[in-house]
C-alpha cells in the first residue's frame, strides 16, 4: 500500500470542485478563495471504528458518516461548507479497493449533496480504523449562530426526532443488524448516514439565538449552550420528536435515548417568541418548540406538567468547570 | 475521562489569540478572519504512535512535532499559519495530567513561534495514540508555490541537512535513546521536534519556481516536484548538506538515509539562476544547491561526476500513475 497511490486513485475524482477551490489534492496544501465580508468556519472530528460507529457498519456508511458530523457542525452555525480535509489512518486489511470504493462512494454521496469538495488530507496505516475529517465553510461576517447567545424567555427547538439514532445502536448491538425489517430498519439508517442540518442552518441565520447539533444526547448538549448563555431550561418531555419506535418504549428507556443518547445530529437551538412566528411563516415545519429558556441555572424536565428526576450524562461539567 | 473536560483545561489557553481569529475554541465551530486578496491555504497530516514517532519519544515532542509537520507544509507553499485543529485519539493510560500538560507544552512551543492559535479540534479515546492536525493558513492570492512550476534549466536546492532525521530514527530504533552523548545526541532534536522552515518558505515567494517539504526522503518528495512539472532531475550527491555523524558512515548508508529517509523537514525547491542570484544577495546561506531541472524525464544521480544508481523508494508511482 502506498498513501501516494491511495489517495491519488481513490480520492482524487471522489468530489465535484467547488468554485471556492484555487488549488485542491495533490499538493502539499489546498487553496481556497473566501468571499469578502465573509469568515471562514472550521471545525475537526474524529471517528474511531468500535466507538463512533459499529464495527459491523458498511464502509458506504462510515464513510457518510465521517463527513455528515462534520458538517453538521457548519450546519449548527448557519454556515456553507465547502471542502473537507480527510485523514484516515486504515488498517492492512481494509487497504484493498472494496473497501476503499465504497468508503469513497459514500464520502461523494454526502459531498455531493452539499456541493462539497475533498480538497486534501492524508493516509497512514493503522491498527484502529480512525477516520479524522477537518470541514471548511463560511458565513457572512458577524452572522455565525453561537452557543452563547440564548436568552430568557427563548423557546427551544429541535429539528426532528430525538433518540431515534441511541436506540439503533443499541438494537444493533444487542441483537445485531436484520432484527428489525422495513419498514422499521429504517431507524438504522438515523444512525449510520445521519443528515447534516445545512439547509435549515442557513435558513436559521437572523432567526436562532444559540444553536448546536446534537452529537452527545440532547441533555448534554443543550447543556453547552446554557453553560455558555448562563441561563437555565425547561423542557417538556412530552413535546420532543419522537419515532414511533420509541413511543413503545418504557418512559425510563425513552428519555434515556432522547435525554443522554448521541449520534442524532439533530440541531438543538433557541429562538425568541416573535422570530419563531416569523420562521414558521416562512418554513413551516421545520422546527419543534420543546421547552424555553428560564434565569435559574440547570435542566428542569417535566412530563405532563410534573417535574421529572433524570440523570443527564456530563451535567457535572457545566457546574463544576 | 471526559472531551469536554479534557479541552477546556488542557487545551483552552494552550495557545496565545490570531488577530485571525473571531471565535476560538468552545463552539460547534471556529472561525477566522481572511484578509481581502489572500487565499486560505489548509492542510492535514496524522500521526500514529510507532508509525510517525517512536514509541519512547517525549509527550513534549510528540506534541510539537504534531503541529511542526503541518507547519512545514504550509511553509513549503510560502503560507503564513494562523491557525490550528487539533484531533487527539487518546488511549486511557495517556489520559492523565502528566501526558497531556507536556504534550500540550509541546503544541504551546511550537504555536508560540509562529504566533498560531490552536481553535478547535476534538478528543476522543482510541487504543492507539493518533494526532490528527489541520493547519491552516494564509497566502496572497496567486503566490503560492505549487510542486508544478519547475522549470528545465532551474536551481534544485535545500534549506539545510539531508538525512538526520533518518539517522537519529535508525539509531534510536537500534540503540535506545542515549547512546550518542552531547553535543551528538542533538540530532536526536532533529527527528523529535523538526523545525517548520515557515520564514523561509516566505521568503521564497516570487523568487522558488516550484516547492516541498521533505517528509518522505529527498528522492520520494523530489519526484513529486518532478512529476508535477514534467521534468526530470540531475543531483549531485557530494554537494547535499550533510550532518558530520553522516559522514562517517559508508556512501550507501549515507545515501540511504538521504534519499530515502524521511522526517528532515527541509524545504526543497526549484529556482532558475538569476532568481538564486538575487535571492543569496538578500538572504545569504539559506538554501542550497544540489542539482538542476533537466528534461529528460527520471533522477539521475552523480557523485564525483560519475553516475551512481540507488534505489528510490516510491520512484516507481510517479512513472506508473
Amino acid at each position: 500500500m502506498s498513501e501516494f497511490s491511495l489517495i491519488y486513485r481513490h480520492f482524487k475524482n471522489a468530489t465535484k470542485p467547488n468554485a471556492s477551490t484555487v488549488l485542491g489534492i495533490g499538493d502539499d496544501c489546498a487553496a481556497s478563495q473566501i468571499l469578502p465580508n465573509h469568515h471562514l468556519v472550521s471545525c475537526m472530528d474524529t471517528l474511531v471504528a468500535g466507538r463512533h460507529f459499529p464495527i459491523n457498519t458498511s464502509a458506504y456508511a462510515i464513510g457518510y458518516k465521517s463527513v455528515a458530523v462534520n458538517l453538521s457542525d457548519l450546519a449548527s452555525m448557519g454556515a456553507t461548507p465547502f471542502g473537507i480535509l480527510l485523514g484516515l489512518s486504515l488498517p492492512e486489511h481494509l487497504a484493498n479497493d472494496e473497501f476503499l470504493s465504497e468508503f469513497t462512494r459514500g464520502i461523494s454521496d454526502i459531498c455531493g449533496q452539499f456541493h462539497v469538495e475533498l480538497i486534501g488530507g492524508d493516509t497512514t496505516k493503522s491498527d484502529i480504523l480512525t477516520i479524522c475529517v477537518t470541514a471548511l465553510g463560511t458565513i457572512k461576517n458577524g452572522q455565525a449562530i453561537r452557543r452563547s447567545g440564548a436568552k430568557i424567555g427563548d423557546i427551544i427547538c429541535v429539528s426532528g426526532e430525538i433518540g431515534s439514532a441511541s436506540f439503533a445502536l443499541e438494537n444493533i448491538l444487542q441483537h445485531g443488524r436484520g432484527v428489525l425489517n422495513a419498514p422499521n430498519s429504517a431507524i438504522y439508517h438515523t444512525l449510520d448516514c445521519p443528515k447534516p442540518h445545512v439547509d435549515l442552518g442557513q435558513k436559521l441565520v437572523g432567526f436562532a439565538s444559540s444553536m448546536i447539533d446534537i452529537s452527545d444526547g440532547l441533555g448534554q448538549d443543550l447543556g453547552h449552550i446554557l453553560s455558555a448563555s448562563q441561563v437555565g431550561a425547561m423542557i417538556d418531555l412530552s413535546a420532543i420528536p419522537t419515532n414511533p419506535l420509541l413511543l413503545q418504549l418504557p418512559y425510563a428507556q425513552k428519555w434515556q435515548h432522547q435525554l443522554n443518547g448521541g449520534d442524532d445530529y439533530q440541531l438543538c437551538l433557541t429562538i425568541n417568541h416573535s422570530d419563531l412566528k416569523k420562521f414558521n411563516q416562512l418554513y413551516p415545519d421545520l422546527i419543534y418548540p420543546i421547552g424555553k429558556i428560564v434565569r435559574d441555572e440547570g435542566l428542569q424536565l417535566f412530563f405532563d406538567k410534573k417535574p421529572i428526576e433524570f440523570k443527564i450524562n456530563g451535567w457535572n461539567h457545566f457546574n463544576t468547570r
